[in-house]
């Protein structure tokens, strides 16, 4: 952290930050200019102490130099991590795709999804139970029927699945039935619920909120981590702009910033982000294209029966025509395609 | 809703979207022009149809023609809704300021600061004990302890008060201590704390999302509206811009558009905003010549001492200076000075 | 301008970047501290220099620790400026209200709207004869035809006009006609067009872009200013937000924002940035209680017949009832309401 | 066009809504349901109708059914479009890479450059002599030295050349040196620009806003097409987003997007949106196997001694490396790579 001091502050002012940064135990480094003072805070500052010393008298500006994040930056671990999901591992050479529909209806519907997926090459099963609704008069999902019927189509197709905890309530009996844990975006910051998956030993899937920054994105996935899980995938899902034709905009860019700012791994969900099936794949293959150690796509039997997100599910012809696609490209930057090693 | 049919739409498409209209219990109106077919979705369809119909051959466009939202709404309620917070009335004729530190530090700050803002004119106090961090590594607030000093303090000023909860699990505890449960901006779409402050019977302050829609703020309050609770006062507490040099862009246009869509009250927070202390004054008085029914304003003894939101947060001397001017707006626009009738 | 090295950066890659600094005529002033060394440029670094610093082996990240712009700032002019406009003063005491149709049509619309105007208490016409219109099949102006009519409208009512141009080549045309120069949002950034009316020694008014930061803004005045033309009005009139209810969301922070970084002028555009006339009134109370040195306001005699913008248009009747509120809250606020000199 | 009546509206408001439908040449269609009454438009409406139906007394809103653009949509034109740059063509089979400096700085740094793009395997040769720029004390171009020495190195290498005009007065000049002129993003709304280079026969590539909406994009290809020149390509550079650590963000939905619904080629620019050299490689690939028809790519011999946008600038040895990528995902995607067929 440095303290640039105003040019026209007082010798006084700047013994007074001086001393300050003395009180909150670290050091301060004087470096008097002809224009102005800067003062280096040594040590490792709280984020506070940014807001505490930007008000002292003199200050102009207080400029932090390290990540305020830690156990989930590339300086604190320089490998990359893998989250092991059953026999599926996250992060390494092989690309992995999660699929299945927005939300459990039934098992007709699980079982055949189930099926035709792990067919086409995926190897994580999703499903929503719990889904939150941007209106109270929307389906909101099976609960715990889903889970079961999640959990039933999981075993039966030989797939690990992956399904959203909304509520720090619910975690407990999600964790019974569940492989992966999603964080949903709107809740990325819902700091209850990071506490506690950060207490389960499940792998956790965050996904970034709707205009999260990647500071944010990472520190909302430092509860986890300081909460001694360190079992986290993030998701990247699109975020607002002013772009009205689509739900939301994939953020490609994110996918290398984020594997050069942090050690874990990140996948990418063209379904949410675009909210259009007819995009899915060429979104799904930019983003294997830049760097995505995974994918999640919306699947279903009958996409216009669907009882959420119907548009943007892929028929399981189309997610099937879009798993070739993905295996040439992921050869082509050198990954193991989904399903190659099954 | 009315379903655009493209220009290229066969009748066998047109007999298949009115035919699904029917199955889901609605009654489709045709209108065949020259060029393309409108066919009007008569009744009261769920959100869901709008996706659903969309996907259907032929179809160009499904465009919404009422709200979703509706208990929430001013063509439900023509008139103004007030709530009561112990005799405080929001949504009246008074200018109701809720003012207080960001967050319970100890009981000689609540106390102080309960004093100076309630003869400065202030009718309702405000201090965080459960504080929503966006670092695990922050201050996160006192908790019950805080709770306790909180409430004590109100009492002793003869203010009520109000708190932020953050979590369905503390609704419970939160609503012995305060008067209002306030939902953080972060929480806006925590759809299990909506449904859990819904169920109550106390007032609650919704805050807008940090980059959240007017429609998707109404559907919030619909979610602890259709749970059982009237009594909603939200809270225009500013949305991300590309501007970096201020926290927040404080949407003053919120005001007189909230105030047309819905029957609800609705007041600024000029101090999270904006994030710095001598911005809040010019917003407040923007605010209240803009429409607003209160503020939120911070306020602390020691500001550069405050554990959150020290650059944010008005001297008692500021705020006294602040409610001098709010006095003299509020009467420009026709509306009762706060603190004018204690 | 301040270097700050990585924590791993070598004593030669050290010396290599002080080295560049001095070779670019600027002094280097090290400060090794335990975690890791900071350079301070000393002099005036060109805005370059970041870049090129920044890609220098061993260089963590370059802090910017003074304001890009000069002459439009505060630190450079510390006392308000103020713009006259005929006997019009804009950034003194005096409320400065412009009115006026979007676009010129014809006589009898300019003179019974200037009178009309007048009579209410604004101080300036405005009327557009270029209009910069999304849709190449939109009306887009009169003209050199349309400026003649402003002009004489203008005159017949004792009233100096404001009229945008957009193109470097019309400036000279433009200029004969108008007594104010208005860059319009799209055209901020236009630099050809921003140093031609810096050339001339006309008013301007620079509208703010439509997603413009407070920095690029002041930097295009800044193109201005340096042009060696120091009368320069800056215009608030809306940025693009997520809100899809309003054409544009109107920054009331960008008024004691701008204020506080220069001594320019601001007024506020409550029409273009709401797009509904219904907003109009609210946001000009706010505007002004928010310590907008004037307000540009778009009046029509018939609103549902106009050419552009009619949807945000006042009739004469509703500006007259605004006008009168206005005076009330400039007064509060302590302004001499518009119009009260005349 | 479709007006919807409010529910409350009466048979007088539907009448004049009608009736001035039929006055501006067009024929209403009512369709009276239940709930409320719906006015089809049929004919062309011009996009100002939307605004003056809206105004009137009675209607909830007025929506469109049809594009505002009609010579740039894939309706009007169902096949790609395809735009020649002497041997090179733009949209078809091959992927096309235009690389070079941002600016240029001298015939050393010109030839070479040329030279090894070519030999990478670039078919077009990019270079800046006037420079759009934020501060008018940064390095502004060498203006028509700088367009001598460019047209002069791509002789020399046997690429045609593309560069940037920022002014109506200067497309003549520009015209005479560059095979396709460049259109900023800071300039996509300069309409008075977009109509001169519509009167050139001379490819252009038109690039996006910085918060520019796909319509608005297309609309404003839509003025060179409309003004006669239908040789547009189009370029995706990145969108404002709240992400600061890059300089935009590459918007790869546009992509797909676009393709959908335009006939119009699009290339992307991975080293503006990102800033930083290191991103440019995998969004280059994202955006490839997303569809893309072609890159732009900075190139420069020294970065660190770039007159502007060192960052983001590949050395020689980079950008050959990225081209050999760039190889294998075009394959991937059924592409012929760039430069495979030199």
């Amino acid at each position: 952290m440095i303290v640039v001091m105003r040019t026209d502050s007082t010798p006084e002012e700047v013994d007074a930050v001086s001393q300050r940064i003395v009180e909150r135990g670290f050091r301060p480094e004087l470096s008097s200019g002809e224009q102005r003072t800067v003062i280096g805070v040594l040590g490792s500052p709280f984020p506070e102490l940014r807001n505490e010393l930007s008000t002292l008298p003199g200050v102009s500006e207080v400029v932090p130099i390290s990540k305020p994040y830690k156990l989930t930056s590339r300086e604190f671990k320089p490998e990359n991590s893998t989250v092991a999901v059953g026999d599926v591992v996250v992060g390494g050479e092989d690309l992995v795709v999660m699929a299945g529909p927005c939300s459990v209806e039934d098992e007709e519907q699980m079982v055949s999804t189930a099926r035709a997926v792990k067919a086409a090459g995926a190897s994580i099963l999703r499903g929503g139970a719990f889904k939150p609704r941007t209106s109270p008069y929307s389906f909101r999902g099976m609960g715990v029927d889903g889970l079961r019927l999640l959990a039933m189509a999981g075993r039966e197709a030989g797939l690990p699945v992956i399904t959203e905890v909304m509520s720090p309530e619910d975690v407990e009996t999600v964790a019974e039935y569940a492989d992966v844990l999603q964080i949903g975006a709107r809740n990325m910051q819902n700091y209850n619920l990071l506490d506690r998956v950060g207490e389960t030993r499940k792998p956790v899937m965050l996904k970034r909120g709707l205009s999260a920054t990647y500071e944010e994105w990472l520190l909302a996935a430092e509860y986890v981590l300081s909460g001694g899980n360190s079992q986290v995938i993030l998701c990247e899902r699109g975020v607002r702009t002013f772009e009205p034709s689509t739900r939301f905009t994939l953020d490609v860019t994110a996918i290398p910033s984020i594997r050069r700012l942090s050690h874990l791994p990140i996948v990418a969900d063209p379904s949410h982000s675009s909210g259009k099936w007819y995009l899915v794949s060429p979104l799904a293959l930019g983003a294997v294209a830049a760097g995505a150690h995974g994918l999640m796509i919306e699947v279903h039997p009958n996409p216009d029966l669907a009882k959420c997100d119907g548009p943007e599910s892929l028929t399981f012809e189309n997610f099937d025509k879009l798993m070739g696609q993905v295996k040439d490209v992921a050869r082509a930057v050198g990954k193991v395609p989904a399903g190659a090693y099954s």
